[in-house]
């Protein structure tokens, strides 16, 4: 049996996520490394050398050592081709320059409004620091104008790269799970015919659901 | 003689010359289509059907239309494997990855700050948009952190992703130039001994000689 993959860093983070559900749709055994953050782990000196940007996540296997959880999505799906959903990142270069597409729209659109709300509305109460309406209030404009877009494409395909669930998808899942559970503001998803249908249908895949028990039993005792 | 791909969008735009950037180190014959974005060509319905967000590049050949200029990047060099620079995208899985993960750096760290200070500080001006002096002391603090993972990196390595230029390192090119030629706050990047280094050597390139020229054109009556 092959080594488990290593992945640092806690599930709760958004990124790490984004890798976790992709290694359990490629079915590639995994061990998580949980850093604590709180102890500043992620700034530690044999840290820094595989992620110089002191963030999560980081990845390991026999052959590489990775950062930027998008990047590690992509190898992960090109290194294991054969493995679990074979399809996740295309099985032919245009499908595959349509999801790529799609993840960079995620990454450069749907992200930063994203995290920003996020951060805003469900981490900072529980950081005691205040809250920015004035953030809140920018950042929800620009999130309502990006789904405005997944509304209209979503209305033609049933997911955003085509027929198919692929990476594209699973990579607005950590911050759409947020917005939706942990915040007042899930309806800018929910409300959406087109997003609303999307949102349930990715959030209820089996791989996702694993991610959200991983991150429940991190909160447990 | 194969049909030039199109590239539309104005060469003023940091993300349609990092596309141009790519197609000239690729060798690959494009059409740049010129939208003139003031009379709002890039909200026009045939616009948005490439391009949903009614944002620049969009990216046409006989197979595919495209948007996100790093996607655009990527299927180039995966389309175009033995034309032009054969290693701008890694010439094996291990060197690709390495170039996605500095790709998705530049996506996810230098860009968001560097573009913020080229707005602020180059274009703001001349749109007689009033500078926000906290949005520039943030997005300084923001780019020096990720300058200073850069500087210690380009210690150990000639280019971000190892010994060769890649898509990694042509990915910084637009924002950078403007940085350093339309704002006085180039030193960011040229008082770091390894970054100047680099940023010397990778503006050097024929390809963005190329681009810089475009761009000239584009301003001369």
């Amino acid at each position: 049996m092959a080594t488990p993959v290593k992945v640092y860093g806690p599930p709760l983070s958004t990124a790490v996520c984004r890798v976790i559900a992709c290694l359990l749709e490629k079915d590639v055994e995994f061990q998580l490394i949980s850093l604590n953050m709180a102890k500043g782990d992620h700034k530690k000196p044999d840290f820094l050398k595989i992620q110089p940007f002191g963030q999560v996540p980081a990845f390991q296997d026999e052959k590489i050592s990775l950062f930027e959880s998008r990047a590690i999505c992509r190898y992960v799906c090109e290194n294991y081709p054969e493995k679990g959903n074979k399809g996740l990142f295309g099985t032919n270069p245009l499908a595959k320059a349509s999801i790529d597409q799609w993840l960079e729209a995620e990454g450069q659109s749907f992200n930063p409004p994203s995290s920003a709300l996020v951060f805003q509305l469900a981490l900072a109460p529980r950081m005691n620091i205040k809250q920015d309406e004035v953030v809140i209030k920018q950042n929800e404009e620009k999130l309502a104008k990006v789904l405005d877009v997944y509304e209209k494409r979503l209305g033609e395909s049933r997911f955003l790269a085509g027929d198919e669930f692929s990476l594209a998808d699973l990579s607005h899942l950590p911050n759409a799970h947020y917005l939706v559970n942990a915040t007042d503001r899930g309806e800018i998803l929910t409300s959406r015919d087109n997003v609303g249908r999307w949102w349930g249908e990715i959030s209820n895949r089996d791989s996702w659901k694993k991610v959200v028990d991983m991150q429940k039993q991190q909160h447990s005792p």
